[in-house]
């Protein structure tokens, strides 16, 4: 086993059989001490919020592949904070996918001139490339195809997927009364057939979660999930 | 006639008619003294520059008319550097359209990690918001939809316009043996029928044309083109 990538929040090692192991860490990303799910630099640390973030991910993979959406994920051990998943070919050099539910964050900094906070966007998806030097720019479908990123055909995969995932995340989490406001994903092509898959994982540092109009930090997020 | 709407680089008047006069101006976008058709801010001002411009653009109006192409362009005085337009509205606050034959300016600033100087780009089109306080982000067709700017409908038929006016553009710069590498545009809803039309100018300021390999200037472009 052989570290081959140290990342803000996670750590990946290549496996003997071909497989990866994903090392959570309490590193969550943020600025000046506060949790931004949508910023590009290691904020805070946090005792347990690596253990934490794969308890919540290994419940949500769980569901979805139970309902057959399909995921690099193959199985986690909660103690080590440790995560194995299928190898996968990432989009270009990284592409997150977000799906928004709500106007907050970066969509609402951008658009200013159009949009309210809070204001509804109907599951509108958008694809910020990842690039750190120019804060993730967001790409659309013809710039994407002309860049050699990805087809138009697994564009359109990309987006249905991302909202099929989104409305599974927000029931969950409707069922304890919090109201999932956006949900970030990365997506890549998994196996011989490279298939699209959803990868990484789903925790409460990739969404934007509120419960009486008040937002909800992750570790409380994990805590009303999974603690019943 | 009343002034209703000072520009960076035009002035707008309403007619008694209930047309519009565009003035031309001799300040052209750009920074620091050097002119830069991406920029918000007036760069410089050229004796003559208003003029020249109109000249342009009354030529490539007209052909654009010839060809069917809706403008909102009624008809032009170049001595008074004054062009008289149907009325329009424009989308939103204000929506750039730009189509793109090479990579240069800033597409190649936002995808610098994915493409190269003056690489093909195949008549790609991108829709940029009028926010100078936002840099102009750009905009996908979701985006345009869920707040409210043009529905898909619209979008799909500027964008096919703006291929088709570009295509044209392209061929008659090649006619004196230039190449367009990208060409911004602005489109309008005009008349009853709320029509979409191409609105404003189509001007060496408004492109970025070489010619053996070497950038020419807004002027030198008129000039070249108009003066066989």
């Amino acid at each position: 086993m052989r570290r081959i990538y140290t990342g803000k929040t996670k750590d990946v090692c290549a496996l003997d059989d071909g497989n990866y192991l994903l090392k959570f860490k309490d590193d969550v990303t943020g600025e000046n001490g506060v949790f931004d799910p949508g910023a590009n630099t290691v904020g805070l640390t946090i005792e347990g919020a690596g253990r934490a973030g794969l308890r919540l991910t290994k419940h949500f993979l769980e569901i979805l592949e139970e309902k057959g959406i399909p995921t690099h994920y193959i199985d986690a051990n909660v103690e080590e904070a440790t995560m194995t998943v299928k190898p996968a070919e990432v989009f270009g050099n990284g592409l997150e996918v977000i799906c928004r539910y709500r106007a907050v964050g970066s969509f609402l900094r951008r658009y200013g001139m159009y949009d309210k906070e809070g204001q509804p966007l109907d599951a509108f998806v958008e694809f910020p490339l990842k690039d750190d030097s120019r804060q993730d720019p967001p790409i659309t479908e013809d710039a994407l195809v002309v860049l050699g990123i990805m087809s138009s055909e697994e564009y359109r995969e990309v987006k249905n997927l991302a909202r099929k995932i989104g409305a599974i995340i927000k029931e969950e989490l409707a069922k304890k009364g919090i109201e999932l406001y956006d949900i970030k994903f990365e997506f890549g092509r998994v196996g011989e057939d490279r298939k699209i898959a959803l990868i990484d994982e789903i925790s409460g540092g990739n969404m934007r979660a509120y419960k009486d109009g008040k937002y909800i930090e992750p570790l409380m997020l994990e805590k009303l999930i999974l603690d019943a």
